[in-house]
């Protein structure tokens, strides 16, 4: 039984991440389920027993990746003791984390199938609001601890998603890293420049 | 002869027109090369008159459309004697120009396909950098007018630009045009407080 238990969850897993992978790379239109199981090392049937079709498999790699993704990177922030604002703007600063080959995979997502499938709207918005909500609960803290003016966070979170998103895009577009770097620097300046306690 | 060459035109222009609007509407994978001719009213045998393949006619599709797009939109606040700043942040704030629900035709093409082609992410590197040059002359002639302080134009160019595309890549994601407004208000402060002629 347990081992059983053990497979199953490994081969939910495997089709997770191989459909996460596929659609960042080529889109959801663009990735191909077959290609999809041979990544997975899963046949067709077995898929059947985790997921009804390609796009059920797809709206749920795409909800516990993403998440997955945020929880690490954003939550370690609002986590800590302190030191809110520089923690978040080493991150910003850090183009490791960023692939500006392949671009952000929420906004890859939201322009390739908000406008297309009611289903993935609902999804990409609810995960949009989930991000817009982590950078709120950053600047949020940051207030608490005496880093920054009372200001309206959620307006400055949804502006800081919008360099965010619009920095990676640049950096796709040009295939320069330094547009990404040189957008979210001017960020910083502002926030530095309207947002800090004195 | 001249019938003739008026009836090709035509028949090209069609092409252009549909291939843009599906390409828009589906992406370029998701655009249906039978789609696109419906929409057109051309046969397949028309097309191979003006164009080799459905990538050939997305390309230049992209190419003629999105230039004159820019070129009616932004060119005429350069050509314009003064209020460089204004007209262009009236420009920003017009958001009846834009279509939230289909996004950026730009964007999307940039997300979807830049990492997938090497013939779109050249096209598409090109019009990134002519649109980044248009927004350079903007504040460029704005500097020259006295109306802002001399500044590196273009990594505000940049910068605008990804706040442009972020902005509108929040409102497609959330529906709501007002994340656009808000996002783009804020990027007006900035350049207002930091970069105004006092």
């Amino acid at each position: 039984m347990c081992y059983n238990f053990i497979m199953k969850e490994t081969t939910r897993q495997k089709l997770i991440d191989a459909t996460y992978e596929e659609v960042y790379s080529h889109g959801y239109q663009g990735a191909a389920l077959a290609d999809i199981l041979t990544k997975a090392g899963v046949h067709k049937g077995s898929m059947y027993h985790f997921f009804g079709s390609k796009k059920e498999m797809a709206l749920v790699a795409i909800q516990e990746k993403i998440a997955e993704r945020f929880g690490t990177r954003y939550r370690s922030i609002t986590d800590a003791e302190g030191g809110y604002l520089e923690s978040f703007f080493a991150m910003l600063r850090d183009d490791s984390l960023r692939d500006f080959s392949r671009g952000c995979p929420l906004a890859n997502l939201v322009q390739e199938m908000s406008n297309l499938d009611e289903d993935f709207d609902r999804v990409l918005k609810e995960i949009y609001a989930q991000f817009r909500n982590v950078l709120k609960q950053i600047y949020d803290a940051a207030i608490r601890a005496g880093e920054m003016k009372t200001c309206d966070t959620n307006k400055l979170a949804l502006f800081s998603i919008a360099v965010l998103e619009g920095a990676i895009l640049s950096a796709k577009a040009s295939g320069n890293p330094k547009d990404y770097l040189d957008s979210v620097e001017m960020l910083i300046e502002y926030i530095e420049i309207t947002k800090r306690s004195v």
